[in-house]
């Protein structure tokens, strides 16, 4: 079939695919939040018929010890190569709400984007697959078996898909394992994510004494567990931005000369950044650029922080406790659990005797690196070069998707990361949007993709 | 008349003094809170019609641009000395309300106490000299003619006392100025509170970018600004606890051997001290020692910060701004406004690049030290040692009443500050709370101090 045939009935369905996408959209389906728990069900509900409505072979809500997995299949022909679909329905918090220009789950069309919490990360990226599939499906032309795996555990640590995962080798077992959860560099630099971070993420608790004390009274001979605190903070990380962490670096591999001019070569400019986020310098590790820092350095961000009197006005109070949500971003050959025990550790050691310290590991992931020299990899380069008209640039991306690293542990399987968001989606953040071209351009690049991974198959 | 005739009529009474009280506890005056407006004036209101029950010639009560003055007057005979008693009935907000055991403004009697927001600051110590004034009032045995005004804006400044006083002096002039709002060393050990510190209270708030981003990937290139906020603060002082603003410590007087003894002798256990707020050390300018921090040493406190996530779970966000409030607790000689202007100008100093740093400066108030050789320092000794068989101890307090040192300025008078409460009544904190003994046993000592006065004053 010509590939202009798919496009016609992208463009004839667009308002159905757009309104089907909303409709997920308006499902609060917060992972991290306890009372969201009937949303999360509410969401791999619709899932389940939307696959069904799309011609899938079966769809299922397979229940975990957490949020459900929505799996479907369709297999056309076993002398087909199977291509194994990894997205999550479930959306991070959507904090702070008052910077929200439009409710974060209604969603809204501005300036051709989609403002919703979830529209690129990742329901917006996944439903591209799930309409591509019913694209080729509803035309009958199917290329590639295709299985479907959407999780709703993904921004609280997919603990129960690792589980999931070890226990359904046989079903999932495919060729490729497809992700659009990331992004591309613009739409004029189509790009593939070959690299990603792993993460370790702790809450620190730091208590002085133990109530809230008058700062007036008690200042001074009491140790103030939010000075305390920023000072163990500040500590982390020294004067040319170094991890102080002792053995945090052992296992990361210093770059080549080859690898450096390779980054730099990535078409990037630190003068359109710095606008674009409106600050003056960029910050980071001494003796490495933006662009090792955001692909290939580990780094160590304070997410968020808390202690004492928050509200209007003054108030002179020593408060018994502060907190901080503290997370690092790792590198190949860095394990999350190593380092989360090397922090761990490490903070507890250096807290002063006027505190007590506890540390609370959140979830983690290992670093990935995807190959640059598959038929999956090579098959994309196909597809984008028939669709853009380009060939992608390899990129590494300083996010993390931990579920990546266990794809290739469990099943032996590579991952290929095909983003279709961009950097300035906002994810994580107030105002979350993804380009509608980028979704129905979207569709249009997995089902090339689809043509060309058969084709290099045969 | 006889003491006794004095106790048997505060004995008779003491239901429905607690009973008035509780209602004023009642009332929700929390001045930081600009909803509270009309909880603001009910307790003003209220105040004046107690004044007017007790007995007074007049009460009023004298808008301000703020929050109104009540001011009430009995003046018996041109001849005698007058007490002008100085109040708030505004109080501190509740937060962390969770920890609070009983609803802040439902009054609630455990072991003898009174639990509510406002019991010890200030509304039970200052309703003890209403309550005084009304025993002498209807026993027709007033020794002293009595001026009192209860302001509503103690706890965010007293901006408006301070235009109220200056355009008031023939108004309030007085003999001597009475404030019931510290704390004495224990029950065993009434003391007189001789010195009180000054206060400098900034809110700092440090951007990054322009908005929040994903940690992953922006984390790294992009200054985190609750990392750079940390390090600001950490640097505020040194290794050895001492403030490192440039000039801090330019006009504080060092310490004499002398007062060093004197403080050194005051029943103070640092044991004790650690046990009772749960601490393993204390905390403090090397070379000083905890009572030396807690009265005579200026101190810098985060009286509270936040930024980024604060909520359940995990969320790898890099926050586009982080906030804190500090304040500065200042000893004689050291003005509030240079402090206040040599913080701002130093963290400004500080700021790296990175981010952009907006300081803004709460209220603040001047340090005071009261004379010990006053007669009225010398008539509450003997109202002491008539009432308690005990000379009171003076001793230096860390808290602020701004207000002290400003009567001194405007009025030329000295005040005496006759604290009814204890430390441990965790005023500022959740489960603040007055002891019933206190606040009768506080009637009784307010009425020896205007017989002894009168006495001293023949």
């Amino acid at each position: 079939m010509e590939h202009a045939e798919f496009k016609k009935y992208i463009d004839q369905n667009k308002d159905r695919f757009l309104s089907e996408l909303f409709e997920l959209l308006r499902i609060p389906s917060i992972s991290s939040d306890s009372t969201k728990k009937a949303e999360i069900n509410k969401a791999a509900e619709y899932l389940k018929l939307k696959f069904e409505e799309a011609g899938v072979d079966k769809a299922e809500i397979c229940e975990t010890a957490g949020n459900p997995i929505v799996y479907a299949e369709r297999i056309i022909d076993s002398a087909l190569p199977t291509i194994l679909v990894y997205g999550h329905y479930d959306v991070q918090p959507v904090d702070p709400i008052e910077l929200w220009k439009s409710p974060p789950f209604e969603p809204t069309i501005r300036d051709n984007k989609i403002y919703a919490r979830g529209s690129a990360d990742d329901k917006g990226q996944f439903y591209a697959h799930l309409k591509a599939f019913d694209t080729m499906s509803k035309l009958e032309n199917l290329y590639c078996n295709v299985k479907f795996m959407i999780e709703g555990e993904e921004e609280v640590g997919s603990e129960n898909l690792g589980i999931f995962v070890g226990e359904n080798k046989e079903k999932l077992a495919a060729d490729v394992i497809l992700i659009s959860d990331t992004s591309m560099l613009s739409m004029e630099h189509p790009s593939i994510t070959t690299g990603l971070k792993g993460l370790s993420y702790l809450e620190v608790e730091v208590t002085g004494p133990n109530r809230d004390l008058h700062s007036g009274t008690f200042g001074g001979a009491v140790g103030n567990p939010i000075n305390i605190l920023s000072k163990m903070i500040a500590s982390l990380t020294d004067e040319n931005n170094r991890i102080t962490i002792p053995g945090f670096y052992d296992n990361v591999v210093e770059l080549s000369d080859e690898e450096r001019i390779k980054i730099a070569s990535s078409p990037f400019s630190e003068k359109k950044f710095k606008e674009e986020l409106e600050v003056d310098a960029l910050a980071g590790e001494a003796g490495y650029t933006a662009l090792e820092q955001l692909g290939i350095r580990p780094t160590l961000d304070v997410n968020g922080i808390w202690g004492g009197y928050t509200g209007e006005g003054a108030k002179t109070v020593l408060p018994s406790k502060a907190h901080a949500k503290i997370s690092m971003r790792l590198v190949p050959n860095q394990n999350s659990k190593e380092i989360t025990k090397l922090f761990t550790d490490h903070f507890r050691s250096i807290a002063p005797p006027q505190v007590k310290v506890k540390v609370t590991p959140h979830h983690g992931g290992e670093p990935a690196v995807t190959p640059i020299d598959s038929l999956a990899f090579k098959a994309a380069e196909n597809a984008y070069i028939e669709g853009w008209g380009k060939k992608p640039i390899p990129t590494r991306d300083g996010g993390s998707i931990p579920i990546v690293a266990l794809f290739e542990k469990e099943l032996g399987l590579n991952s290929l990361l095909l983003g279709l968001g961009l950097d300035s989606d906002g994810i994580h953040s107030p105002n979350e949007s993804f380009g509608i071209n980028n979704f129905l351009k979207g569709i249009e690049t997995i089902i090339l993709f689809h043509k060309h991974f058969a084709l290099l198959n045969k």
